[in-house]
């Protein structure tokens, strides 16, 4: 499994597979989510949601509503306690004050005694609209003539993006020029003009991806209780609850003592799952004096949560007779929707970060439409830039007669090469990636797939820089000598499992004697948010220091009991003893319960560890998958799929392979299926699972895994980032499969079968 | 107020009244206790408790119970699954087997969907017993003809006595000897009989106090959850969440990383919260895979929970004419019910702790009958002893004509003088009480009152040697700025707000700044129980060391930011500057910010602190009455009382108040009314508040409060135990007031009217 591994002899738990231990309650059905709380008292609400993508309001009538028996209340904008409102932050709108920016936007909120009944009400609030143009596409929205599509535009002051992604030297800036930007990036390096013209061939061309939805199985929920101390109790389906607290008490006007925020189990994330809901249902509990739920339905979901943006990327690239790049032009849209958020800083950096490149300009605009607004998912930009660099990369190596694999090992970054920003990489492993997937049994035999008629295989490449964001840990020892872990990051990927790992590691333990609980906000030492793929990086390395530190405890008390140095002492399965000496030992149940006792003489052993990693370490994967298209359907059907990641050193190796499949399965299905679609009038006409298309098992193949081991300089025991990688390479791997499989190329994704045809010159427009 | 406390002027916030942060809710009855909780499919039980105190049980049929729609189950001893069987351990014994022990031992557990349905499908459940003879009085079972309360007789293993008291050089112990003894234990000095003929008075006496429940509101609440991971979550109103969660894993098998333990709002516990049908409640929860509650009817705690016990003392007592004590030999039985349990070793410490004594032989036995096994309350066993001993000495001090204040300060120990095991006193505060009783009003007004007929003040001492047990704490800096405390100790007294005042004082905060929580057994730093009036002494050293160890942290920081070492800076309401330069300074919110943020460069700010307190902190009380007795009715009403009390530091004056108040009245209701009522077939003839009679409003009187602080060497700010000593000298105080008032002794509380007319020679026996 293991390309560069053996330094995992030298382990015990850390580097072995361990299964998920949350995984049979799963399955099962048996886990507990958040619309699984019920609170005495408890209203449930639902929202009223825009009909119209751009409108004034011009009046709200209730009355319909309220005689609805079960009905507590309705709530506008108006009756809202006061807060902290930012026109420009969708946080900070909790309900739409006077215009409507959206289709779905919440414009009031429905109470009632029951879910039923709160959505049965919500269809009867009448609201009046002044409906004005609505602006659509990003394109079109830049064009000096174009509509404004909201009042003002205003740089974001904090937003999530940050948790994915950061770099030095490079920040989202605001800028007078064309209608309707929220922000714009520019990088530069070199001699663009020059470059193209040390160029043997040039590549142009512009490439969309769809806005798409991160499809977690869970809807947004969020429980709110404001008691009778003045407490804001948050129960939310986050993968941040940190964060969620900081947001609510800023927007609330709470101090974050007053603020507590359970993560509940997270039933799917992907960056979707951030902060959103929160501090509006906060406030409608707070308005009303009762516990509030709003569980939102796939629907309502769908409609007015955070997905991911609609991307343009014009690219153009000039490469060199023997494979080198020469130049690289890119100009990079992001469609924000109605609120900015969009991932423009890593699409700039990433489009210009995995290859070498000395010269390069890449300017990014980020533009306001009358949209949903977006959020982040798995290496948000990443798949947008990647889809348009790799498929550019495929036919400049295709105009040169290069082999596809040689090009990108020719130009592949390595440490100390500069990402647009001039930020130089540290060790990285791209080329290993590569070097594993040329390896791989399905490359091997492309000479032979491509002998078919009909298929193809194709290889692209990808990476994220990873988030650096301080984090804490405790570790305790129980009475009866077993270990409890405490972290204040939400397992949305089996790392709690990994800190298992690592505290058995440590102190030398069976993994059962272990056990690792994510507190509230109250109860955890802080972490950042499970977002940015840095949650086994960073907390990880305070679950390291939190174990060595209590096991410094151990032995100074054992020093002293067992009279012997305590570099002479050895910790073996939950007993200190004197090396060589058996007589001479000390278990850990004694010395938990000398430490809890009545009159006990030694303190409590709580371990402490507390890290400000400030050196990130990316991923990158490469990935081959084998296509066959049905040139009379245009129907395209993955055959096989390889998937290479480093990542630094695999803590828990099957949840390793469980990202790494996982994130090639969400690639797989953005290349092929998944789109938001909408209507000329910006209303969503797909907000459900039947008309926006998931893969499936049956459209997916065997993925086979191969962990690459580079290790990172920080992480613990090497490890690096995970998490969001995998997802970045797949739609250019599909599109220059079937590129290659047809001889013809798609430009837009996801490959539906009309653009296959259409590209196949089949049908026209 | 304060007696010794110009200390309090060096701070900003300890020493200072603060009002609970939790009163404002439990007054207007928005506080969230256990029974409020609810679960999903959660079944409730009802108990099906024994109508006989002592029998076989030949056979159970719950056919006609299972019939009944709703119920889901009944469970008996056979139906439970494989656990730590211990026929002489209460809490071991989840449901009676063979042997019916006592009147209303739980013999099956009748479970349903709603408690109504179970309460009712439990009186169909039909138990066949064979009756056997039941013991019910200490000193008849105590004969050699006796019939045996239970098959066998073993010593505690690890009992809740220790939570109360720890001393060195004495344990109990099991001894052969006369019937139905539990344990037993002796302690000499000197020579009694040497010391009589000394004494130029001697009193003689027996003295009885009967069994009295802690009467907390809030009846046992327990929520058991066994999910699907195998982890076993119990909500219990207890007051020793980390205790039990080590007895329930015990008992159950279980690792202690399976068990979690949330300890609810404690609607009252006084010593009777400790632990009990949490291990049976969380088998159940184990057997039916469904989560199971458990709330005590009023009937059903008084008589199935532990109350404290039925105390006999035999005291025999000399003195010299100057009012020097020469000699006390006293035997303390201890009526233990079923199971051992009884304070037997606090009750025969403290007999002959109070005072000086040069020739002392007590000899404690603790007797099995057939009632329901004791617990603690407030002060175990204390108020029992004291009240013989503080009657025992008015009766001397009478005798010899001396006045009762100046023998008590001529005998009152000291720091250095020795407890009967031998252990010498650290520094306490008794004769410093007993002089601040005799400035008050109420003593100086005393001859003045006795002018008036049938009106008597009398006085009396107690104290309590205070528990010893580990405890941590951290303290975390929030993103905001402000700064939340964490402790696994349940808040019972309002501990939790000294805690914020330690906080606030060492980082010099404003109040509102800081909040203290009390995790779960999961995620909070170990804390012993909330018993034993240690935890302020004990988790409050544990909660400063732990903001020291935040402020080094945070000095450290800023020391780097502020180039200026760490003794030039200063820490005013969140903000470090150099003293006399305002102009550089770093604010809490900055430091919290860049201790979270994306990128942040600090780690996140983790104070930690641990201890194992070796030296106790006694805490003496005196206090005085005035009663006013109708010698035609044998009333007592009690008109004013008074209590002084060394509590070392006064961190919440007003808690401490509070706490002194609380503990005098109730003494006042042991003094007077309360008692236990069984008839002759061990039957509880007053399960309910309307027969069992405690004090209210219209029987206490003002009660002033003198704050004695006499520092303890290792407490906090010089804190020392506070909750239990106030409790003690009640009923001797009373009795020695009615005794001052009629010139008559009644030698067995409460002091009903029927006893004080028989005293008086107006009905006899």
């Amino acid at each position: 499994m293991a390309e560069v591994g053996d330094v995992r002899k030298a382990f015990r738990h850390v580097g072995k597979p361990v299964p998920r231990v949350d995984a049979p309650a799963k399955v099962t059905g048996r886990t507990i989510y958040g619309d699984d709380l019920k609170l005495p008292r408890m209203l449930h609400v639902k929202l009223v949601h825009a009909p119209v993508a751009h409108a004034r309001i011009k009046g709200i009538d209730a009355s319909k509503a309220l005689a609805v028996p079960g009905v507590e209340a309705v709530i506008t904008a108006q009756d809202l306690p006061p807060h902290r409102y930012d026109p420009d932050n969708r946080t900070r709108v909790l309900l739409a004050r006077d215009e409507v920016l959206f289709y779905g936007q919440p414009v009031a909120a429905v109470l009632a005694r029951d879910p039923y009944t709160s959505a049965y009400a919500r269809d009867l609030v009448e609201v009046q609209y002044e409906e004005l143009p609505p602006v659509l596409d990003p394109l079109e929205a830049l064009r000096p003539d174009a509509p404004l599509a909201r009042g003002s535009v205003q740089a974001l002051e904090e937003g999530e993006v940050g948790g994915h992604i950061t770099v030095e030297g490079a920040e989202a800036r605001k800028e007078e020029g064309p209608r309707n930007v929220a922000s714009t990036i520019t990088f530069k390096r070199g001699d663009v003009e020059q470059g193209f013209k040390e160029a043997a061939a040039v590549v142009e061309g512009t490439w969309r991806t769809p806005m798409a939805h991160q499809s977690y199985i869970e809807p947004h929920v969020i429980v709110a209780d404001y008691d009778s101390t003045g407490r804001l109790s948050i129960w939310s389906s986050t993968q941040a609850p940190f964060h969620v607290r900081n947001e609510v008490a800023k927007t609330l006007g709470l101090p974050e003592t007053r603020v507590r925020v359970i993560s509940t189990e997270v039933g799917g994330g992907f960056g979707g799952k951030i902060y959103l809901y929160e501090a509006l249902v906060g406030a409608l509990a707070m308005t009303l004096q009762r516990p509030v739920k709003l569980t939102m339905s796939r629907k309502e979901d769908m409609l007015a949560a955070t997905p991911a943006p609609n991307c343009i990327v014009q690219l153009k690239m000039g490469m060199k007779a023997d494979g080198t790049l020469s130049a690289l032009k890119a100009r990079v849209i992001f469609d924000t929707g109605a609120f900015p958020g969009a991932p423009l800083l890593p699409g700039c950096l990433l489009i210009g970060g995995f290859y070498k490149c000395p010269n390069l300009e890449i300017e990014g605009l980020e533009v306001f439409t009358n949209k949903v607004s977006v959020g982040a998912l798995r290496a948000p930009g990443a798949h947008n830039v990647a889809f348009a660099l790799e498929s550019a990369l495929d036919m400049l190596a295709r105009r040169l007669e290069l082999d596809p694999m040689e090009v990108r090992l020719k130009n592949a970054v390595e440490k100390g090469d500069p990402l647009p920003s001039g930020q130089p990489y540290p060790a990285i492993g791209l080329k290993e990636c590569l070097e594993a997937v040329a390896k791989s049994q399905l490359w091997q035999r492309r000479h032979e797939i491509r002998a078919h008629p009909n298929r193809g295989v194709g290889l692209a490449v990808g990476g994220w820089l990873g988030g650096l964001q301080p984090a804490s840990a405790t570790v305790t020892l129980n009475a009866d000598g077993t270990v409890n872990a405490l972290v204040g990051a939400a397992d949305i990927t089996g790392t709690n499992t990994a800190f298992a790992q690592i505290v058995a590691e440590v102190l030398n333990l069976p993994l059962e004697m272990v056990r690792v609980t994510t507190g509230d906000t109250d109860s955890a030492p802080y972490a950042g948010m499970s977002a940015g793929s840095k949650v086994t990086f960073t907390v990880g390395r305070a679950v390291k220091l939190a174990a060595e530190d209590a096991k410094e405890q151990i032995l100074r008390i054992a020093s002293q009991r067992l009279e012997a140095p305590p570099e002479e002492l050895e910790l073996v399965d939950g007993v200190v003893r004197v090396r060589g000496r058996e007589d001479k030992q000390l278990t850990f149940r004694e010395l938990g319960r000398w430490s809890t006792a009545f009159g006990g003489r030694y303190p409590p052993i709580v371990g402490r560890g507390a890290v400000a990693p400030r050196l990130q370490a990316p991923s990158f994967s490469a990935q081959a998958v084998e296509v066959e298209v049905d040139p009379n359907t245009g129907q395209v059907q993955v055959l096989s799929w390889v998937v290479a990641q480093d990542v630094g050193f695999a803590i828990n190796p099957m949840a390793v392979e469980g990202q790494m499949q996982g994130g090639s399965t969400q690639g797989l299905g953005l290349a092929l299926f998944e789109e938001m679609a909408y209507d000329e009038q910006g209303r969503l006409l797909n907000p459900n699972l039947l008309d926006y298309r998931l893969p499936t098992t049956a459209d997916v193949p065997p993925i086979e895994t191969i962990i690459v081991e580079v290790p990172s300089e920080d992480g613990p025991y090497g490890a690096r980032i995970v998490g969001e990688p995998s997802i970045v390479p797949g739609p250019a791997a599909v599109a220059n499969a079937v590129a290659d499989a047809i001889g013809a190329r798609v430009f837009q994704a996801p490959l539906t079968p009309e653009k296959i045809l259409h590209a196949l010159g089949k049908i026209k427009d």
